[in-house]
């Protein structure tokens, strides 16, 4: 079942997953870098976001003011701004053969909202699969960490005001449905233990995508 | 299957269907002032919109700047401002044994939406149901018209470049979608011709009104 027929293309999608103080974002410029030097043709993007509405819907999200935005609404307004990225700059970049590389997309809905919130994650699960099930990542690089090393990797970039004593046990939960994630589409997944230097993660990353791109150079 | 639980409800939620032009918005004014004077206890509300964040995410939909709107973030923008105005407002009139007058609701999204835009109605109908399958209206007046007279009214009130050569085809398809719909689930609409005096529609929208809330009357 699908709402609709998505457009087929080429290209290769990646996708960037992980907690927060992860390194995600790092290393996936870093990616981003090495891949334009290397004469790629590439799309960098992140969500939610990614477009002029799919930015003015993640206002609304953010809107301190909206204190009583219902957890559906919510997970709703995150599937318009995707529908939108996906529509506008991901899919158009895909069928013109470049690589996309995009900083969270499906998993993160699982792993932040699925659970949480009282929203049955099969039913995230479901929803996104009769939205956008055509348009699955061709690899999900999973930037794992102990949830520890993460807060403590936060607690140094960010104000001790947002590390509460909630942080610990949110990030451990994010954490697992990643990892329920990975058993339940093993092949699309790669896990990177980001517990290293930095530049030994990247060059981990940048030889899996090489490898990965070995048959569909650009 | 469904997204959460919905609190159990009490009350009665009566909406009101109709391509533009039925007479729809008057009808359920004029319901409203009558179950008043009546001294039922009523809310009067409508789609999309009726909560803060509902009307912000109107305001994006009906946004002329946002040329690009994607057909399925369309969609999933109407239902997040759905999902608002029950979190907030339906199911709270509800549970305190209200009635609620809703202008428009699920119906309206099939009727207009399905088979438009490239979106497959039986999958719209299926996240509709995943995400509000247990806030069912108890009755649906379908105000219907033949689109032709339909035309002639919205003529009169708006300017004639609104009504150009798809305005027919659009409302035949419409109504079209709602017929379909009452063949579905017979036992929730009322079919209520238009095609007559404003009285003797009223009244008759009056009457089996007053019939439905006999038993559970506040």
């Amino acid at each position: 079942m699908e709402l609709r027929s998505l457009i087929k293309r080429n290209g290769f999608f990646i996708t960037f997953e992980g907690v927060e103080g992860s390194g995600k974002s790092k290393h996936i410029h870093q990616l981003y870098e090495e891949l334009q030097k290397d004469g790629r043709s590439l799309v960098l993007t992140r969500e939610p976001g990614g477009t002029r509405i799919g930015e003015k819907i993640r206002d609304l999200i953010l809107d301190p003011e909206q204190v009583e935005m219902d957890p559906a609404a919510e997970l709703l307004l995150y599937l318009a701004a995707r529908a939108q990225h996906i529509h506008e700059k991901i899919l158009p970049a895909l069928k013109e053969n470049k690589i996309v590389l995009c900083d969270r997309f499906h998993d993160s809905t699982y792993a932040y909202q699925g659970g949480g919130r009282g929203l049955d994650i099969k039913v995230i699960e479901s929803m996104v699969q009769i939205l956008f099930h055509q348009l699955k990542p061709d690899i999900t690089f999973l930037l794992d960490i102990e949830p520890k090393l993460a807060l403590d990797r936060i607690q140094k970039r960010e104000s001790l005001n947002r590390i509460d004593a909630e942080g610990l046990a949110f990030h451990e939960t994010v954490r697992s449905n990643y990892l329920t994630l990975v058993n339940q589409d093993p092949n699309r997944f790669r896990i990177i233990d980001t517990n290293r230097e930095f530049s030994e993660v990247h060059e981990n990353i940048l030889n899996e995508t090489l490898l990965l791109l070995k048959v569909p150079s650009s």
